[in-house]
């Protein structure tokens, strides 16, 4: 079953609101195994809100629109959508009365322009609206069941999940009823180089689904399977993972929302080992990362930014020599920074950076970056070399300090 | 000018990400005075894509397209518009050699996928993109002019505004052909403060319009004018945003892109004073936005992130005894924790954060955090309570020291 979703509303043309109605939705959609092909944004006007309309009836068995049933003159949805149909508009005396009623209890005087919400179109059954005044309806338009409801998300989120979505299922009666996705992680194969390696599957997999996606250097391969059940539609996803971790590994390094902070902590946890850093170019940033997850406090101890370089020298106890002879920016110094955190924090791992972020130009190209691990097996030094701004150097070297440190853990 | 926006991604239609190009490029079209009418969403398919381009093109001036640049084989936003365009598409020589001599010169070896960006439509115009590989472009269709930009909201962005916008506005020649913004930035207030102060200017004043925008505890409000010419747009914002300052006064820190980081750079540089950081809640996350800014080693010196309780005792001289009375989290260990890094970091200033961010309980509240900032002149210990969840407790936090810092700066 085909779905589309149309959001109706000026502010969103405006750009004054995010349309999270329409990622929501599609989020549902996708987890019951609904194909949804289309998304839409008009605004609060008659010719444009129709042709919208009669173009996804005709496309689609399904349409969803949000906003526009409310109850001032710029909420337009239900004539609109009567005109769409062919039919008229009704007003509907026993949910008048009922909103009277409702304001009475409460009250409050009854604001007469609350009764344009008591129209709908002929033939439109009520879908109802508990957290709010204004009622959605459904009603068949060409072929296709047409809903209208609110454009406040907790008001529309509770009618999808409640009425529509079950409707939905129910008239489709489809074999592909869950929908589940697996995100496998990888680092250190640019993301044409896993498109490469993986252009077979990509090219011929159609259930699961294959995508690409791409986030400071690490890239994410998503599979997406439809099927009757979750087991089935695992079942589906698990041969298809076995090959991308092959042909990914070494790279891979995690699944879903297993980012590498917390693969590195369950690594350290593992091995009753505790971490810190020793910062210079990425000043607390790694730092920032190993922290941001719960527990990090049983593997965690401590940093030291060294940005000033006599700092390296005072508190990671660097040679003055070392950064002498070899420079501020060297395998050498970040070796000698980690070895002094490993020892002034008392810690097993220690993971240091030296490097040129820019826009300053140091004795070393910008971009240049120099990590280094200690552990109580290995000892690993690597000189990266990252294009982009201060910031994109600064991100995209934590997370390669993250991931050098992992290697340095499990080896690689 | 009528301009549409479609957005290409299947991830969008699977509800994995929003749609936040949509917003930014629609709110930046509403600034320049453009009509804009529709927003689309498709996947990553030929056929839909082709025939959602070719009804833009009918009924619009300009297309934005976002996404499906990139290198793999799912991304064909290029071949699409070409098919719609009734062109070929061509092979750019040049770009080829420029792309293989970056990653050459980054000492990385070439994808040879990666050429598929060095494809266009004949007759298209590069649209360059600094922040990545892949090039935009804008070509004619069908008396449309479209512009294929990619969906990495960074670089899509700044391509939109140094390129694609004063190319429509140069096309369109309206006389709101400037539009000028000025943010005035707060701290310390709550939204619903600054709505209340400014109510009477939010609801009268249209050229230039107001919005508030809220981020990490700072609120934003966002003076826009449009007018024939930057002077006159100017002058426009003048008189209100005197008004603005005046009523949210002692709040306001900095306007437009002067974030706290960068205004406390200045204010430190002008004393000729350097600054570090103790911290245990946020671990270095102070330290990565003091040095966010260009040219920071002239004022930042380093920071000791003391998670575990001994380090805060070994590296930054924190008294036991002050632990044990007050506790890890209380002002009197964070004023020790201020102090300590001063010394050890031979600091002028230096801001201690101690805290509990959560989910774990410690002896105080979650949310809790103690904050001392100690300068050559003065001494201010402050404790706060935060809402919300871990990362957002440290974000606001760290947020906070930064604006406390200004304050034992310029006093207030």
């Amino acid at each position: 079953m085909n779905v589309e979703i149309l959001a109706v509303g000026t502010e969103l043309l405006l750009g004054q609101i995010v349309n999270t109605n329409a990622t929501e939705i599609a989020r549902r959609l996708a987890d019951r195994g609904f194909t949804h092909r289309y998304q839409a944004v008009v605004g609060d006007n008659r010719d444009r809100m129709a042709s919208a309309i009669a173009a996804a009836a005709q496309r689609s068995d399904a349409l969803i629109i949000t906003g526009g049933i409310g109850p001032t003159q710029d909420d337009i949805t239900r004539e609109v959508v009567a005109d769409v149909a062919g039919v008229d508009l009704v007003y509907d005396d026993h949910y008048a009365s009922m909103m009277r009623e409702r304001w009475t209890a409460l009250g409050r005087s009854f604001p007469e322009s609350n009764l344009r919400q008591a129209y709908r179109p002929e033939g439109a059954v009520v879908v109802p609206n508990d957290k709010g005044s204004a009622p959605g309806f459904r009603v068949m338009v060409d072929g296709c069941w047409v809903f209208a409801l609110p454009g406040v998300p907790a008001e529309m989120l509770v009618m999808l999940e409640q009425e529509v979505l079950p409707f939905l299922q129910a008239e489709s009666g489809n074999d592909r009823s869950v929908v589940v996705s697996r995100v496998i992680r990888s680092w250190g194969l640019p993301e044409a180089g896993v498109g490469e390696l993986l252009a077979d599957i990509f090219e011929t997999s159609e259930n699961p689904t294959v995508a690409f996606l791409a986030s400071s250097g690490e890239i994410k391969v998503r599979l997406t399977a439809g099927a009757a059940t979750e087991s089935d539609a695992r079942a589906l996803i698990a041969p298809v993972e076995a090959v991308v971790r092959e042909r990914l590994a070494p790279h891979v390094f995690g699944a879903d929302d297993e980012t590498i902070e917390a693969v590195l902590g369950d690594l350290l946890r593992e091995r009753s080992w505790t971490i810190g850093t020793a910062e210079s170019a990425t000043a607390g940033m790694i730092a920032a990362r190993l922290t941001s997850v719960p527990g990090a406090s049983e593997i965690y101890r401590g940093s030291i930014a060294a940005y000033a370089t006599d700092v390296k020298t005072s508190l990671l106890g660097v040679p003055a020599a070392t950064i002498d002879e070899h420079g501020v920016v060297s395998e050498a110094t970040a070796l000698a920074m980690a070895r002094g955190a490993s020892e002034a924090l008392a810690v097993d791992v220690a993971v240091a950076v030296t490097g040129s972020a820019g826009p300053s130009e140091l004795e070393v190209p910008t971009g240049t970056l120099c990590i280094a691990v200690v552990s109580p097996e290995t000892t690993i030094v690597r000189t990266i070399r990252l294009p982009g701004d201060r910031e994109r150097v600064r991100t995209y070297g934590t997370t390669a300090a993250l991931h050098i440190t992992r290697i340095a853990l499990v080896g690689q």
